[in-house]
């Protein structure tokens, strides 16, 4: 069956390339969309059936589309902008939407795609590059049971762990917007935490080492603070997402109606670090809003 | 050497009774000093060679002492007060004092205890109950290498790793404190999202195994938000707990003149559970402070 099934991923960053390869891997006939034409040949070179700036010359034979571009205004424009790959989809084709982006955007690309008698998945992901390409991303989904079972062999082959949320669109992106709040607020009070250690004189080291085998620990503290402990600010991830990522949170909050006391303190300590200048260094770079404080420097090799 | 070494835990609370039986366990005379009779007698029968309200008929014997009362009134008091056990001890006794407090209570205490020529080790514990009566709590400390080197049976005994983070009293207090700063956002940023969830009809159960699954997790958010998804605020740990902790992260801070922009939100948000009468329970039930919600109620067994 997977001989026949054939899907495209539209946006070829780190967690698209990673999901098109395993899709790939697992045997789908897999064409590549993205404005970049070095990485479209990365992905032919690995074994793509087709690729395109746009997906106008293979959309009719596509059983699913995969969306992985960075916000909802590139998903938009990937699926109903001048190019858009929409239009010349089959009816009832899967759309799986995995952008992170508002339950309110979600649900708009969702009534754009019905229009077209399309189908969506609001599935968001989570597990970055390294996971992306073994096929062990974590999906956090919400739609009709139809759009899970169409979308089946594409799931198999890009996760490990599928949520199946519910039925309504918009659940799946309010759960990986919470899920950001967390990983937001767990990366800013690393840094706070790290600023305060270096103000008191504590050596980093060891006090990521004190933190890291104890409760205080967090995921993105063992994770971004070895990056302050290195002095090493090279982007795996940018401040600029969390910028971005919290202000979702932001708007979620508005639209419930819902205060956020420590979620909106961190977007501001992110916001002040991308003014400051370092939006495009590694999100662990929010402590340097922090002065009067020497941090590690990078060792030379 | 170790059948001659005696050492006292003073109050025998859930970290110091585990403290105390792991002494016990590892061949050394144990005394153990506390109020509440009732502990005194557990303690006994556990195998401890001595017990009591105060320290002032064995005093004389021991090699050590550890302080493990909730605070620095507290060791104060069973150091210098009427009954404080301080006067009584041989010249050059090691104090390891252990409660959590600031670096500058951690001081004015080793300036009393040099004034009658002991020695203290500054330090703080982390691991909670269970690792106490294993052994196996982690230290956080310092002092002197010739105080670390006369209690080294105790380290021995009670811990599974200790950091000596250098020569000065404070700085053991200190990086306990940061520590504390981490695990205090930590719960408060789980309450945070889990109320947002629960605000988003996201199901709490399903909101859990996501974040515990990916990279929004922290130590606290697993074991604490577990009580939140079963609705049980049987204290393990108390809110209050958190309000001091907290406290004296902001009396660190200000003694730095260093801003804590979370760490100031989370102790507000402390300090409104225990304002709002939740002081006594689970510090996981700072998500009470959120109103506008249902959260899951405990289950009848």
């Amino acid at each position: 069956m997977n001989k026949s099934y054939s899907v495209a991923v539209i946006g070829l960053g780190s967690m698209g390339m990673g999901a098109a390869i395993s899709c790939i891997n697992a045997g789908l006939d897999t064409y590549g969309i993205d404005l970049n034409p070095l990485t479209l040949e990365q992905l032919k070179a690995a074994g793509a059936t087709g690729i395109g700036s746009n997906g106008n010359l293979f959309a009719h034979k596509l059983d699913a589309v995969v969306i992985l571009v960075v916000n909802a205004t590139q998903a938009n424009s990937a699926l109903f902008g001048e190019n858009g790959i929409a239009r010349y989809l089959r009816k009832g084709t899967p759309v799986m939407v995995s952008s992170t982006m508002s339950a309110e955007d979600a649900q708009k690309i969702s009534q754009k795609l019905t229009e077209l008698e399309l189908v969506m998945l609001d599935a968001p992901v989570s597990g970055g590059a390294a996971k992306a390409i073994k096929g062990e991303i974590t999906i956090m989904a919400s739609g009709s049971q139809d759009v899970f079972d169409k979308l089946k062999p594409v799931l198999d082959a890009v996760a490990s762990k599928v949520y199946n949320i519910g039925k309504d669109i918009g659940l799946g992106s309010t759960v990986k917007i919470i899920h950001q709040l967390l990983a937001g607020v767990h990366i800013a009070a690393g840094a706070e935490a790290m600023a305060l250690a270096a103000r008191a004189n504590i050596p980093l080291e060891l006090m990521y080492d004190v933190v890291t085998n104890a409760a205080g620990n967090s995921w993105m503290f063992e994770n971004r603070m070895k990056h302050v402990v290195d002095g090493d600010y090279t982007p795996l991830s940018m401040v600029d997402i969390f910028v971005k990522d919290l202000g979702l949170v932001a708007d979620t909050a508005k639209s419930l109606k819902f205060p956020l006391p420590l979620a909106s303190t961190a977007f501001n300590m992110f916001t002040e670090a991308s003014n400051a200048g370092y939006g495009k260094e590694d999100d662990s770079a929010v402590i340097k809003i922090f002065n009067g404080i020497d941090l590690p420097k990078k060792q030379e090799k």
